[in-house]
This record gives C-alpha cells, sequence and structure tokens, in this order.
C-alpha cells in the first residue's frame, strides 16, 4: 500500500517510520484522537462559549493556558493558528510600516514572510557557515550595532530561531536575549522545533515572547494550533483587545484557533509534559545515529557540535555518487529507504539532507542508521 | 449523557438535534471524518510539497481551488485559516491605517475586529429596525454618501454581510454591490451562512471578493478553514507573493490552513455541492417552522419575510412569562428542550433567541417546531 493521492486514505504513521523534521513530533497519541474525533463537528467549542474562547472553562480552554504559561516559564498565553501568525501578531504589535527587525541567518521563512506582511525590514545576523552554520550572541551583537549604526534608529524586535530547521542548531538564547534587551530590543523566540520537544523555560532564557507550533512539536496532529505565550514589559501590547469588543484579543480576531484543533493542543498536554522530561533519551538517539553514520564514513553531519537535537542534516557524497549512474538517478534513495520502510526525506536529494530521529525507540533509531547505512554499502563496488 | 466538561468526550450531534446557528451547516460526513483521521498527524500536506500549499497536487488543493472557483463563480481562491481571517486579508491588502470602510448594520463583530486589527474605522449603514433588521441597497447609499462628504475620502472597501448570523437575513447582495460600484468601491462579501449552504454566484452578485466559513458552512468540521474567492482589479492585491519568497502568498504567511482541515474542506466538498443544490427543501422547512410557531401563538419572527433561511431569529414572550415564575427561571427552556433531544441555545435567554433548522430531515423540522409548541402549552395554565 502506498500514499494515496486523494483525500480519503493516508496511511504514512501507520506503515512506515516517518522521519520528515516536520511530522515527527506532531504525530498525536490515541487519547489526542479520540479528542478530536468527538469536538469535530463545527464549531464545537463554542457549545458553551459565553464570548471569549480563552476564558472557557468546557473545554477547559482557561486552565489549558495557565498551565501552559506555567509550563513554558511565562507570564501569559494566547492561542495562535500556528507558529507563523504568532509571530505575525508581535511584529505586527510591535512595529510601524518602514521599520525594521533583526533575525538570525538561520531564520525560517515564514519569519522573513511575517516581516514582510508588515512591511517591515528584517536585517539577518551572519551564521557561522559550513559545516556548523551556528549563530552566536556575537553574530546578533554585530548585527544590531551595525544596522543601528546605518539605519539610526534601534530595531523594533529581534526574532531568535531557537532550533532551526535546517541544521537543528539549538542556540544560546540566554545570551542572544541578553545582547538584544542591553540594546532595548524585546526578544521572540521562536520555538517551532523546540518547544513540546525539549524543556523551555522563558524565564530562564529571559525572552519576552515565545512563539510555539502545535502541528509541528506539541504531537497535536494536522488542525492548525499554535501558542503564544508573553511576558514582561511588551505583554499587553500584544495581547490587547478590541474597544468595542473588550473580551476580543485584537491580534487573534477574537478567537484563532477555534475547532477541534485546540482540543488536540489541550488532550496532547499531558503526553508532551512527560515527554519533554525525556529530552535525554532523544538527544542520546541522535548522537548515537551521528556516530554510527560517522564511523561508517561518507556521511557529514552538519550543524553544531556535540549534537542536542533530534534534526539531523547531512552532506551525503557516497549517495551522491551512486546517484551519477544509477538508472533512477537521485530518487534511488528514497525508493530504498521507503522498500525498508522508511519515508520522509525529500525524494531526489542525495547532496545533502535532513531527517529527524524523534520519537524513535532505541531499535528503531539504530535500525535507521543500519538502514543508511546499508544503503550506501549496497552499491560500493569498490 | 452528557456533555463532558473534559476534552476526551463529546456526544452532541450523536445524542441530540443540534441547532445551534454556528454548528448545524459545519457537521462532517462520514467520509469526511474518514479523510480527516486519516490526514491528521503532523503537517501531513506537507508530505508531497514541492514549497507551494497552493499548488499542490497530493493532496489535491490545486485543483479543489479551481473547482470551488468555478463554484462560487469567482476567477481565483485562497485557502484561510476562517472567514475572519479572510476579511482580515482583504483589508489588509487594501487600506491603509486611518482609511475607512463601510459595512452594513448587521454585520459580524469579527468583521469590526478585522478593521479593528488594521486600524481603520467602520462606518455602518442603519438597517430597518426591529422587526425586520433589513439592510438595503438604499441604506449602503445612504451610508456611502454620508460618510463620504464628512470624511473627504471614499472608503477603501465595502464589506457586506450576505446572511447575517442574528435574523437571517438574506441581502440583496447584487444591489449593494451595484451602489458599491458606482461609487468606485470594491466589495467584499461576508458569506460565513451562505457559501456551503445555498446557491452563490460572485459573478452574478458582481462582487469582488466571497469570504467562507469552512467550519460554519461547508461541512467540514472544526480544523480551522475558509476560503477567499477573489475576482476582478483587486484580486491581484490581494493574491500577492512574498519578494524573496515567490511561490509564498504574503497574506496567508506561505501556508495558511495547512493540515487535516483543508483535507477535510477537499473531502467536505462533493458533498457541499451536492446539498447546496436542495437549498430550497432548506427554505421550505424554514418556513414551515415559521408558520407552524405562528400559527400556535405566542411566537414573533424577527428579520425579513418570507423567510429565505434557516436561521431563524423569534422573540417568544410566551417564554419569557413562563421564566418569570419558574424555579429555574430562564434555564427551564433550554432544559425542557434537551429532555426532548434538542440542544443548541442560549441556555437562560427566554425573550429572544436564534436557531438553525439546517440539514434536518422533514419529520425532525416538524418534530422541532412541535416542541417549541408543546413546552410553551405545557406551562399555559390559562
Amino acid at each position: 500500500m502506498t500514499f494515496s493521492c486523494g483525500v480519503s486514505e493516508r496511511m504514512v504513521e501507520e506503515l512506515y517510520l516517518n522521519i520528515n523534521p516536520l511530522q515527527t513530533a506532531g504525530k498525536t497519541h490515541a487519547e489526542t484522537r479520540k479528542a478530536i474525533f468527538s469536538w469535530i463537528d463545527g464549531y464545537a467549542v463554542c457549545d458553551a462559549c459565553k464570548g471569549s474562547l480563552r476564558t472557557m472553562d468546557k473545554p477547559p480552554i482557561r486552565a489549558f493556558l495557565a498551565d501552559v504559561s506555567a509550563f513554558l516559564g511565562m507570564e501569559d498565553a494566547m492561542l495562535t493558528n500556528g507558529a507563523r501568525e504568532a509571530k505575525f501578531a508581535v511584529i505586527h504589535s510591535l512595529t510601524e510600516p518602514g521599520d525594521w527587525i533583526v533575525a538570525d541567518g538561520n531564520a525560517h521563512y515564514s519569519t522573513l514572510v511575517a516581516a514582510e506582511r508588515n512591511r517591515v525590514d528584517v536585517v539577518r545576523t551572519a551564521t557561522a557557515g559550513a559545516p556548523t552554520y551556528e549563530v552566536t550572541p556575537e553574530h546578533f551583537a554585530e548585527a544590531l550595532d551595525t544596522a543601528e549604526d546605518a539605519r539610526g534608529t534601534p530595531p523594533a524586535l529581534a526574532i531568535v530561531t531557537h532550533v532551526d530547521g535546517s541544521y537543528g542548531n539549538v542556540v544560546d538564547a540566554a545570551g542572544i536575549a541578553k545582547v538584544c534587551h542591553d540594546r532595548g530590543v524585546p526578544v521572540l523566540l521562536n520555538t517551532a522545533y523546540s518547544t513540546g520537544r525539549m524543556p523551555v523555560s522563558g524565564k530562564e532564557l529571559g525572552v519576552d515572547f515565545i512563539a510555539c507550533s502545535a502541528h509541528k512539536s506539541w504531537a497535536t496532529g494536522g488542525g492548525n494550533a499554535g501558542i503564544l505565550a508573553l511576558s514582561g514589559a511588551y505583554r499587553d501590547r500584544v495581547l490587547r483587545y478590541s474597544v468595542d469588543n473588550p473580551v476580543k484579543p485584537l491580534e487573534t480576531l477574537g478567537c484563532s484557533t477555534r475547532g477541534s484543533a485546540v482540543v488536540a493542543l489541550i488532550a496532547a498536554f499531558p503526553y508532551v509534559r512527560e515527554r519533554v522530561s525525556h529530552w535525554d533519551r532523544e538527544v542520546a538517539h541522535a548522537q548515537m545515529i551521528v556516530k554510527m553514520l560517522e564511523d561508517a564514513g561518507g556521511f557529514f553531519i552538519l550543524g553544531t557540535r556535540p549534537k542536542r537535537h533530534d534534526l539531523i542534516a547531512m552532506e551525503t557524497p557516497a549517495y551522491d555518487e551512486i546517484a551519477k549512474t544509477h538508472k533512477k538517478r537521485g530518487y534511488f534513495l528514497a525508493k530504498d529507504l521507503k522498500a525498508c520502510g522508511i519515508v520522509g526525506i525529500k525524494p531526489g536529494r542525495t547532496k545533502q539532507f535532513k531527517f529527524s530521529s524523534f520519537g524513535l525507540t532505541d531499535d528503531q533509531a539504530r535500525y535507521l542508521a543500519e538502514t543508511f547505512i546499508d544503503i550506501k554499502d549496497r552499491y560500493d563496488t569498490r
């Protein structure tokens, strides 16, 4: 059985190990699926609504927002349609068209597009370049000081990618936040690949906003959901209410994620809280896979070392060599992986690609590394 | 069995007739539920993505957008997170802070909040007031001309509520669009309560934008989904792309409704298309219920006549009399209805309330009217 082209059938997680970094930490648990199924119809969360989604007790959205704020070490939280909508809301609240903000050189495109939609320039920091692509507090200091000298005004905001989606680097968020705050710049931490997977405390890191992707990292599945957690001096500039409709938060147009998606998020939260406490196991799997691949030869890990995240990017010249003569060209790799029960890398890519080991068992993590190595060896005719 | 306060269980549609106007046309079919369940995990729609959600063929989003544009008599369509986000996107694209727009006197709060978030004033038309609350092309002409005289500039946009959520009035959208276009004002039709329930052709009505609520009226369930259909001279000002990321539509931040919600919308579309062709049956049910209630006495229908929509608002002084002496006060009505298997009206309301007969069978529609009458008669001690 293969992927369906239509809409009635998709059996990826049931039949394969899906190592797509976008998807590994968004998989739902049985209880979450049950909750989604129970709450799917129409505006079901509105059954008992008195006008304000964020203060609802049936389902327990008010309690969830309090719990999740505490979980993230922040003072308050809003439901959003996703991490990108959370970033847009903060930029929209803190900037005027023509302002500028700073973002790291590994920022996701949605950070840039959220700024562009607000007609705000983005100055991006340098990175250390290949092979680590590291972004440091010093990169931020340099970008902030140079751009402020050139532009004459300070930036309205810094958006810091906690863990980037290209290399899985975990930045020194506390160090970067200090550099920004020393210059009077509020800090939004984009945690699409961190909160929900690994422990994150906004208080310890000293950030003003945390944007979370429920579908990417909170085991919430594919409804649209995100969280914007807020603290400190800029909180009320973002979590502000309509003048004429004073229970409706302006930046979420009253209600944001308002159906089974928020129910899924609430249902998944106990699992997420528990799994975050086992982050060391996820890091150990990633480090084991990296070691096995590097010991085998022909695999070069990109990003900072030691590996501290499940998102693993690598250069694979060995595969690229095979692609040159293989009748399926670069597509052999995705095909061979699929034959071994593994999906989720971009078909056609052999020079460099990324994958995620999140949520694998010990045996699955080992099997994944062994399969990568076996496929390389299979074509080794030397 | 009753509603659960937690998140794991909600059995409203299975156990009751739910007449909440927000929800009646959002109920999912079995095939849609199956599709949601298959596609729920993480960013499942991204399995085969090449960078652009709106041109994806697996699942068939590209084909769906073409089909839905044609179905609505428009030239193009975008996926949004909901109708309010569609309205926000159009206002954001066509206005500057300080501009003003016009909206009808029955506009939903989300229209007003979407304008406020854009720092745009809203001039609202008058209505005919009680009992019809009708909004006519003349009301729009008067508001446009008076406000333009006072402000010195024309409005940037008119937002017209096709069917309002308070009285279920169907406006003369073609007549209103003509009044607006005669004055050079683009028209956005808010169809949260019309498209997906009843036939709507943007071409026939002569509107520039149509905002649709998938969860409210497209049998799509509770993921967040909406549609913005576009035509004419202003289309490319809204459906515009990022300069640096040219496959990413700016107003949806690249991807909007990006999980199982869009799959649900696609899966539901064949059912929606079919049911829209039976709109006359829905109108007949509403008219039958209105006639039965008015013949029984003590029920006064609000809104325009004849009834042309399933959303029915009524004044019920008879219930209000009962509430004065009932030990449960106004809550008796919701309790009595629930005992008869009917839920979805606001508990405590007896003076005036609204409900929807959408999707009921002939027998269910008759039962609903009879139950309203029975409850009134039950307490009639005269």
